[in-house]
């Protein structure tokens, strides 16, 4: 049970030998061989002689003085053309040095000002919106002073680094500026959308990776999905009945229309699994407290047998189960819970199982770490954020589900205005009515564009370094001086938890003074750490757990020598907290 | 009734001397003096100097040889530098050459082709994803390609145009590559969207701009948070105990919770309203069967006599109404709900009022159209969406809540370890927990850019001259050989259905042979013209009514000549249908 069907999708084209008895059509790629790559480099040289020979010129920088030109200088105006071009390469200009400088380990991480400052205007920067318009030239300026005031590097965050193909995917998007409302607006993004998620869910390992799926505006609305299409699949009455259509069950007089949700969370608080679920119970309807959070163990697993006993519970006090989610990377300690326990339990009672791999589903592209998703392909659907693990730029987000067109069913509103059924090409490519939203932002470009750029293999190449530079960071202080681990054992994930003890506290015995104590040393580190704006890490408390610093690592431009300087930077700050 | 206090929004600045009893303090913009420009001006050239000599250079094209470079060589890697400054000037290339074809009269407005077409990969482009890396000299094929599928012109949507200052802006934010969670990681744009939220507050005329918001992933998001956060106002124990903590009232045995969601509607049918206010009422648990269409007149302005009439009907089968949607420019007609009389009804009956001004909040923008909006400062929230009417580049929609605290109130999971309290900054710029989103794209600074570079006024040029061109439209056809309109008189908004009327159905008596094809003739002549490609204007039908064309102008670039092809295309293409 341990190879999931997943495992063929690097297939013989890496020396992947294992045989499976199930086969997955389609999913292996076809390589390009050499003669058809020079065909189209070929035709790549000879498209650009005729472009250069049509409308299109190599463009030349002109020194322009913007100082007397305005916004409605540009194109459409009459002769807009050079000084719109001319604006374009100075905001180019202006956006490659940010570039250089974001990969410049000679500059600061960040400066950091507080919100009063900036509203008080530093340096001349001026955020007020006027009713007159700005000249050019200021609009460069006010360019400059933002980018200033963004901060190039920042280990904190699960979704960090520049992806510079994905930075060109970004551009071209907001050059097309298109949505993905239906297909005749946006042919090419559509079809790239369609062959992306059956790819994503071939990795998964449903069948011919036949499915559904969409792109959304982020990991919690796509969790929301899972839990739109789950209570539609189980309750379908309730899009037009409301959820009073939902079991009305006798549990106690203000209790009569109960569902339950599932998590895979904490005993007494939802701190272990994403809090976008409990989110998503309020926002749909179930009300916070029909979700219902589960043991895990110290690592921040789900336990199975928890699982059971509270489905058992539920049912005898008349709530009606419906969905469990199990958490493939949480957010703190990058735990990931054992999908096919958790299976067997939702086949046994008939409930939806989702996976959230919002942050682990990245390690599906890598051989070496897939296997801790093992049982993925048993879910009903999963959440999957390229924005996260593999380096797409936001927003970049999928939710995947196992059956077809019921993404279509829970959501179509038949909005005949907005849908034509009469257009002369296949409807059927016209997403729009499948979505919550009406015009969605095309997410889909960059992600592909990436991922033509790198290959699969790019990706796990991705992957694999960056588990291995937390790999490295777990080694280098689990039993150094000053750290005590959050957790035993080696991390699932990039996620690496810990307490940096600083000398005063060293010789403390354990007890609430230096339970205190420790917990303010995390909030002080970070804040000078800020204010040096050398390096930066995140901490939070959790359970009965103070304040502790959690490092990950999704940028692929961190390297071992910045982990050696986080420590140094770490003991240099802390060692007189 | 008819001037709103947001009519001060102007102020003395354009010599609008209309006085008003009540004062909007801090909502009149101080101009910057020349000497504070000449100030900034020069403190640019003198940073544009200082760049010069730290660290910033003025890029230099080089030719390069992409085919034996791939993403791998481009940054963080070593020497990676020069590569990716040289491939992201040759993105740049194929992107302002893209821009120039935008505005080029002379190209076609789009190609047309097929799913499968683009599916078997046509001259060579091949949307396969593979295993192994391309060559960056791909790449930038891949980049080509997939524009010379994209359509520059498209008459059709409500958003549409490419506003340059937007598209520098877009570029920015994605170099930036951040997102709107927490403060300390986008402090810019967060600070952005407030000012600028506090600022469409002013305009929309409540008291010192007070209240909440959020920039959503789009319209029907937004309207979705506007249910959201009316549910909690009146039913705050939804939160945690679900829709069964709703008042539960005996109406038959199959409806115990009922609580209505209002709409303003076609009797029959929800093609009036947009489908989006609908939708939020299945997603989260009212059901769709539980929101009530209301009727409207021939023009699609809901009748406020209808809406009492309903509520009462509903409170006597025992309903409780909740909450009531008007909208300001309907998709299809571009009607005005009549807001105040609206108001008058929700305070009489304690109902929350929504305003959905995705399409025709821009109109906020102007002093000589904003009076079709009378009465929304009554509102109890509003969307609306700079990406539509203001030509902002999609995703640009606001959601704003009059109520302060509200949002935080209704969506708030105080998830600690994302949003820790003892950070040592003012956390209450922290927006993450208000959202259903976690991570948020920056969508403000394409916005506050335009804004800055057009000023409140450049807003108010273009939503006038988008009404100018649709009224000339409106007047050249409306007693024209071969045109009916769908309704009578001038359009509110730059919405004009109108059906075109082959000479071969000129003589024929109205009945159903008539309508039948009449009802083909536009899905007829919007075929031809994708086929030709030289314009694309859209159709649908609506009620009783045979499909029509809907024309609308949001798109600046649109001039009276356009449309005077526009309407030779159309009887060229139609004169033999």
């Amino acid at each position: 049970r341990d190879s999931t069907p997943g495992d063929a999708w690097y297939g013989v084209a890496h020396g992947c030998t294992r045989k499976l008895g199930m086969k997955i059509c389609g999913f292996l790629q076809k390589n390009n061989s050499l003669d058809e790559k020079s065909r189209m480099v070929g035709s790549f040289k000879e498209s650009a002689k005729n472009q250069m020979c049509d409308n299109s010129e190599r463009f030349t920088r002109a020194e322009t003085d913007f100082s007397n030109l305005f916004a409605r200088d540009l194109l459409p105006a009459k002769n807009g053309e050079e000084p719109t071009i001319q604006f374009l390469l100075e905001v180019v200009e202006i956006l490659t040095n940010y570039v250089r400088k974001t990969f410049d380990r000679s500059t600061k991480v960040l400066d950091f000002h507080h919100p009063h400052q900036l509203l008080e205007g530093m340096e001349g920067f001026n955020l007020e919106l006027s009713d007159q318009p700005e000249s050019l030239e200021q609009i460069l300026v006010d360019c400059r002073d933002t980018l200033n005031y963004c901060h190039p590097r920042f280990f904190n965050q699960l979704s960090s680094g520049l992806d510079i193909i994905g930075l060109a995917g970004e551009w071209l998007t907001s050059t097309a500026n298109t949505n993905m409302f239906t297909y005749e607006i946006a042919p090419v993004f559509v079809l790239m959308e369609q062959l992306t998620l059956k790819k994503m869910r071939e990795i998964i390992g449903w069948p011919n990776g036949d499915g559904d799926g969409l792109f959304s505006p982020g990991g919690a609305i796509s969790n929301m999905y899972s839990v739109m299409v789950a209570r539609y699949k189980y309750f379908p009455e309730v899009k037009t009945k409301g959820m009073s259509a939902a079991p009305q069950l006798v549990f106690s007089r203000k209790h009569l229309a109960h569902v339950c949700i599932f998590f895979f969370l904490f005993s007494v608080c939802f701190l272990q699994s994403h809090y976008s679920i409990k989110k998503a119970g309020a926002v749909l309807g179930f009300g916070k407290e029909n979700v219902i959070l589960l043991k895990t163990d110290e690592r921040g697993r789900v336990i199975p047998a928890d699982l059971e006993a509270k489905i058992i519970d539920a049912k005898q006090k008349g709530y009606v189960p419906l969905f469990v989610n199990a958490t493939a990377g949480t957010t703190v300690y990058g735990a990931f819970d054992p999908i096919n326990d958790i299976a067997d339990i939702c086949e046994k009672y008939n409930l939806w199982l989702h996976v959230d791999g919002a942050w682990g589903g990245g390690l599906l592209m890598s051989r070496k770490h897939r296997h801790k998703l093992s049982g993925i392909e048993r879910a009903n659907s999963v959440t999957w954020n390229p924005h996260k693990m593999m380096g797409v730029p936001l927003q970049c987000s999928a939710i995947l589900v196992r059956e077809k067109g019921i993404l279509q069913g829970c959501n179509s509103m038949c909005a005949g205005y907005l849908f034509q059924p009469d257009k002369q090409y296949d409807v059927n490519y016209d997403t729009g009515d499948k979505a919550i939203q009406c015009g969605r932002h095309v997410d889909i470009f960059k992600f592909w564009l990436m991922w033509k750029a790198k290959g699969t293999i790019g990706f796990e190449q991705h992957i694999d370094r960056c588990l291995e530079i937390s790999e490295y960071l777990y080694n280098k202080i689990k039993n150094r001086e000053g750290y005590e681990m959050v957790f035993e054992g080696q991390p699932q994930h990039s996620n690496v938890c810990f307490w940096y003890i600083p000398p005063s506290l060293r010789g403390m015995p354990d007890g609430d003074e230096r339970r205190e104590k420790l917990h303010r040393v995390a909030p002080k580190i970070k804040a000078m750490m800020m204010e040096c704006g050398t390096t930066m890490v995140g901490y939070q408390p959790q359970g009965d757990k103070v304040n502790f610093f959690r490092m990950v690592v999704s940028n692929h431009a961190v390297t071992k020598s910045d982990i050696d300087f986080l420590i140094d930077e770490l003991e240099r700050l802390g060692h007189d907290v």
